[in-house]
This record gives structure tokens, sequence and C-alpha cells, in this order.
């Protein structure tokens, strides 16, 4: 078990209508915000009307931010930054999911920088300070309502690129289960797969002393399982929108991975393919994990494969342990499949054409030499090409 | 799932030579602190020389309270007060355990108070301010170093009660496992079953909702399980410390039963034995649990023994459910013997002569309605005779 730091002062104010408490949470903070949202959903789920009112009622002024697009583009980073600047506000308030949220992130950093915001998210130039920023959640997928990371794309660069900052944590976030309610089907899955994702990437390591986080990760998974299907099935289950949101905080803000030191595999080859065509994030990554997992399975990684078997697909314990690891993985395969996502990348018209591109700049100079299995150019081409 | 709020800014330390960052750590919130602890065993683990040496290379200054008892009193809190006042001192660094940090945080709370600190505790006064609370711990239990709660006890009142203040949560813990290699056998086994009792207090429950919660409290039911008994036998293995010490810490932070409502059965008759006996508080609930579950299991609370027996206790979820339950009560009660802890109240020194007092006293004059199974005056008598 690795030495760590458990930091995570944001406030989470979970269940149906707590936003009902967010004005007095921002105003604790700011009088004025940035409300960065997407598309028109957050205004037939009730979210932004809600918002709008305890904004007024709080005496909290506000310009917006709309049509963050999913992949959210350094263009509306920018956009945000100057209407921020136009309008001298101290805070963000992000309406929506991790597209929306990641777009304010970046701009709360970008504000106090005079360059391009493509310099903070490329590495190039540092954040220097960041606005308070608070959420409400409409999405359970990426988690950003409780970590320090966003991802932006620029498209003109082929680039999707994670940036970082510890004040990237919102102060508050409005977890209301009832706002998913009317998310559809494609995204409920797409977004159980990005949160699985998540679990997983820490979940798979050779080191198993972290038997905490292990056992969450487990726990955090059986979740998505069990809920998912109902979610898809009965759109406004609360308990199942409940447990999925709640899964979706806890499977990137640091609970399963305390103790643990796994480099994300699939999610840095997953970025190149939105990077290059603008895929739904979920999606890509739940198509190239049971093709990962095939790949990366051996004698070294097999252990963790069995565990994962076990716990998380109750796989009868006195099988072989080969099968029992080639089971989890075609039930992995089979539980994305039931929920409605695609098996192969080319039914997302994604082809060979960029593939050794691709393949270059996911390694990228370093590769991951700590990863569950170290992977080379070669094996992510070959990864990405079994899923195409 | 009920709606909750989860908001807990301690930032944990954790693994080996955490410790170096303590004074760093201290520094941002204050230049002076009382040192709260308890016996010598600090001096021996080498915790205290190690926080010693952090005060003083930043230039901390600080003043001592030793000699805080297991089961903390009240005359500790007041000595504690009167050390801060006459060296104008600003925060409080406790180094120990649970008994050690409750004091500390009495002290904090009633430094701005001029009454007598037991009106505090009783809830005659309310806490006006809170001193900065910092913490190192060295034995696996109560789970202060990241609560808010703290329970002190009067011996002159025969009086043992639980007390609460949202900035008794400290601002820093350090928890490194080696600071626990030298803990006895018996305060290791105490500490265990103190940790399996908060997560038990929670997971019982007849709502079974919050799916994510409860697999949490399995989680780390499996981890106390897995790893004590190797404490036991090998009191310097890292990794069973390690998990025993994040169990504890998560047991009771609230990461358990979050969307939960259980008032908790157990704690509140335990306290009353402490409050007579003066006994080692874990040791009592370990006793008490399993005749606590019997006496409360009926149709109602069944399917919760179930779910308890197979997925903590990996008993078949094929047979008969009254039996699953009946084998899980006896696995836990063979659990704590098996660690070494005493199956009888008697063996303590415990027989009959306060029975009734304790039962009254411990109902207080509203029980628990909304308990798991709620008890009476009548049923905790019954509870604890059972147990003699």
């Amino acid at each position: 078990m690795f030495n760590f730091t458990y930091d995570l002062p944001t406030k989470i104010l979970f269940g149906k209508d707590q936003i009902e408490n967010l004005g007095q949470e921002i105003k604790k903070y700011t009088d004025s915000v940035l409300l960065v949202y997407g598309g028109g959903s957050i205004k037939k789920n009730g979210s932004y009307d809600a918002a709008v009112r305890q904004l007024n009622e709080y005496g909290i002024r506000f310009e917006e931010l709309a049509g963050v697009a999913p992949n959210p583009r350094i263009e509306s980073v920018i956009e945000g930054v100057d209407i921020i600047r136009e309008n001298d506000l101290k805070g963000i308030l992000a309406v929506g999911g991790g597209s929306s949220i990641d777009c304010a992130k970046v701009i709360a950093g970008s504000v106090d920088y005079q360059g391009d915001p493509w310099d903070l998210v490329s590495g190039k130039a540092k954040y220097k300070s960041v606005l308070p920023i608070f959420t409400v959640l409409t999405l359970s997928a990426t988690g950003s309502e409780m970590d320090r990371n966003a991802v932006i794309s620029n498209t003109k660069l082929n680039a999707k690129l994670g940036t970082f900052h510890p004040d990237f944590l919102p102060k508050v976030s409005v977890l209301d289960p009832t706002y998913t309610f009317t998310v559809p089907n494609n995204q409920t899955a797409a977004g159980t797969a990005d949160i699985m994702s998540h679990i997983m990437e820490s979940y798979f390591s050779v080191d198993e002393s972290a038997f905490i986080s292990d056992r969450f990760a487990e726990s955090l998974l059986k979740a998505c399982i069990k809920y998912a299907p109902i979610a898809l099935t009965k759109p406004d289950d609360y308990e199942a929108r409940a447990n999925l949101m709640w899964a979706s905080t806890l499977g990137i803000n640091g609970i399963t991975s305390m103790g643990k030191k796994v480099p994300w595999s699939v999610h840095r080859i997953e970025h190149m393919l939105s990077a290059y065509y603008d895929i739904t994030h979920g999606t890509g990554l739940a198509i190239l994990t049971p093709h990962w997992m095939e790949y990366v399975l051996n004698e070294t990684t097999l252990p963790r494969f069995v565990t994962f078997g076990i716990n998380v697909w109750n796989i009868d314990a006195s099988l072989p342990k080969e099968q029992i690891a080639k089971t989890a993985i075609a039930k992995t395969r089979a539980f994305f499949s039931s929920i409605g996502i695609p098996e192969k990348l080319g039914e997302l018209g994604i082809d060979d054409t960029y593939l050794d591109e691709m393949a270059v700049r996911s390694h990228g100079p370093n590769g991951l030499p700590n990863a569950f299995m170290p992977i080379t150019v070669e094996d992510i081409r070959n990864i990405i090409k079994n899923s195409l």
C-alpha cells in the first residue's frame, strides 16, 4: 500500500431538491458567477430554472455561457474568459455534465492568464489562480463534480488533453438524481461506461495490497452493473439514478485509488479516438476496454483478472484461473453490449486511416512504464485495430 | 436513499514517515499548540519524538498535557483548557488514539467557554468556537481522526457522553501504520471490534437502497476480518496495519452511512457499561454485539442479516434464510472470540448490580424509535443480561 494524501474538501449536497441550498453556499464565496452550460437539456429537466431562481434569490449577479459542446472546445473556454473579464465576475457555476464542468474549470483557471488558454491546457504555461467553482450535476459520468481534472479539445490540432489544478476541485456540487431522469438511454449507457472505466483504470494493478480501495472499486462496479439496466428500463427510478450518480463521483474522486499507483491506459488511447473522431468518450472506452483486457491478460496480470471475475462478476472461484479471467472479460463486453453500446469502433465510423498516427501520439515519448501492463506503440496499434 | 451532505475537509497524510509533513501543515493554521497525549506508548513508538521534532523545526511553540486516560475524563479537559489559557496557545495537536483525540477536541471547544466544560459535553451550554485540531494516530479504533465527535467521561456522575461540533473535524491527521506496530494484542483486538461496531451500527438498517454505502461497509468489515488476525500474529505487518488503520478512519467518517439514517444501538448500551465499569470500549461492544443481533433478529430484520451473512461471511446463499442469519451471528461471535475478546461481560467483572439503572439510563426518555429494531428499557435489560 503506497503512501497517499486524502484531501477532498468539496461539499456534496446529495439528493432531491438539494439545489435549494445552492444559493447560500455560493454566497459564502462570491456575489457573482458565470453560469456555464451546454445544450437545452438543463432547461427541460428543471435544473436551469432552479439554479437561476437560487442566484436571483441570493442576489448573485450572473452572466451566461451556453452551448458548451461534448468534448468541450478551447473556443468555449476563450469565450467564457471574455465574458468574465467584461463583467468582472468572481466565480463560476456549471450546470450540466462533465463537459460543462470541465469547461468551467479551465475558464476558472484562465481568467488570470493573459495569453492563449491552450497554453495552460497543453502545459506550456502554468495556472496562477482559479476562481471558485460550483456545479449542479445533470449527467452521471465523468466525476468532474469532485475531482481536480478537466479535459479540453482543440479540434484544429486534433488534440484532447487532460489538465489539472488542485483548485479545480469544486467548492460545492449539487447532486440531485432527479435531474438525470430525462437523460437519454445512449447517454446513460455511455456515462455508465465512463464511470466503470475510471474505476477499472485504477483497479487493474499488479499490487493487491490496497485491499480497501480494491473492494470499494468492486462495490462501485457492482452498483453500475445492477443499476444501469434499471435506469435504462425505468429512467425515473430514483434508487437507480441515485446510486449511479454517487458511483460517478466516488469512481474518480480517489476513494478507489488510495494506496495505489496506476497510470491509466485505456483513457489515454480513447482520448486520441475522441480527438480525431469526436466520438462519445464513454462509448469509446466501453469498446476499447474488453480489447485492452484481452491484450494485457498474461501470467503477471492473471491474478487480478481472477479477482475481478470472482468479486465483480460472481464467477465460480473453483474454475480454472484462465477460464475465470476470460469469462470475466467476456462478461464485461456482454454487459456493455447489453446496455446498448456498439462492440466495434467501425460502427462509429472509425477506420484505420489514422491508426499509426493515433498509436504514436497516444503512446507519447515515454509510454506508461508503470502501467498494469506497459504497452508499446505497436501494442496500442494492435488494441485499436482489434477494436475496429 | 436519503438525502445527505458529504463534507469532509480533513486532510489525511497516510503512510510511513508522513509525520515529516506535519509541521508545514500545522504552520498553515497556527504557531502554537497544546500537545495532548496519554501514557508512555507514544514515547516508545517514535511518534512523540517525531512530532516534537516537527514542532521545533517549524518554530511551533508548544506545551504538553500528558496522561489522558482511556475513556478520557472531564478533569483532563479542564487541565488542558488551563494550560492553553495560561500559555495563550492557538491550536491542539493530539498524538495517540481516540482518547487523546477526543480529549483534545473538547479542550479545543472549551477554551472559549468560561463555565464548567461539562456543561458543553452535557449539552447545557453551546460551543462558541473551536481551536484548530491536528492529530497523529497511534491506534486504529475510534476513527476520531476524521469525524466530528468526541466521547468524554465524568466518573463522579457515572456518565460517558458523546458530544459533537462541526469544527471537531481535525484539520490534518497523520496516519502512519508503523506507529501501531507496538500496539499490544488486546488493544489491537478491541480496536478492531470498535471499527467493526461503527460499521455495523450503520449497516444494520431495514432500508437497503443505499447500495454503495452498504457494499463499502462490507468491504471494511472484510478488511477487518482479513487483517486483524494477521496483525495479531505479526504485529509489524505493514499491509495489515495499514488496512486496519484506513478501515478505522473510513468506518466512521460517513462514507458507509451516506444515504442512510440509522441511530446507533449498541454504542448507546456500551457507553453505560463503560460509564459504570470503565471497561475497554471495543471489548464491551464486541461482547454486546452478537447478543444484540440475536435479540433483534426477527421477520423484519431477517433480510439484512441474510445479506450480511452472504456478503461478509461468505455463507452459502442457497441455505435457508433463517440459517444464514443465525450462522452469520455465530460467525461474528466466533470472530471476536478468535481475536481474544471475552464472550461474556462477567469476565470483565460486570454483574447485575446496576442492571436496571443502566437499562433505564441507556434507553433515555425517548429510546431509539427509528433504530434497526426499536428497543425498550426491558429489551436493553435483556440484552445486557444475556451478555453477563
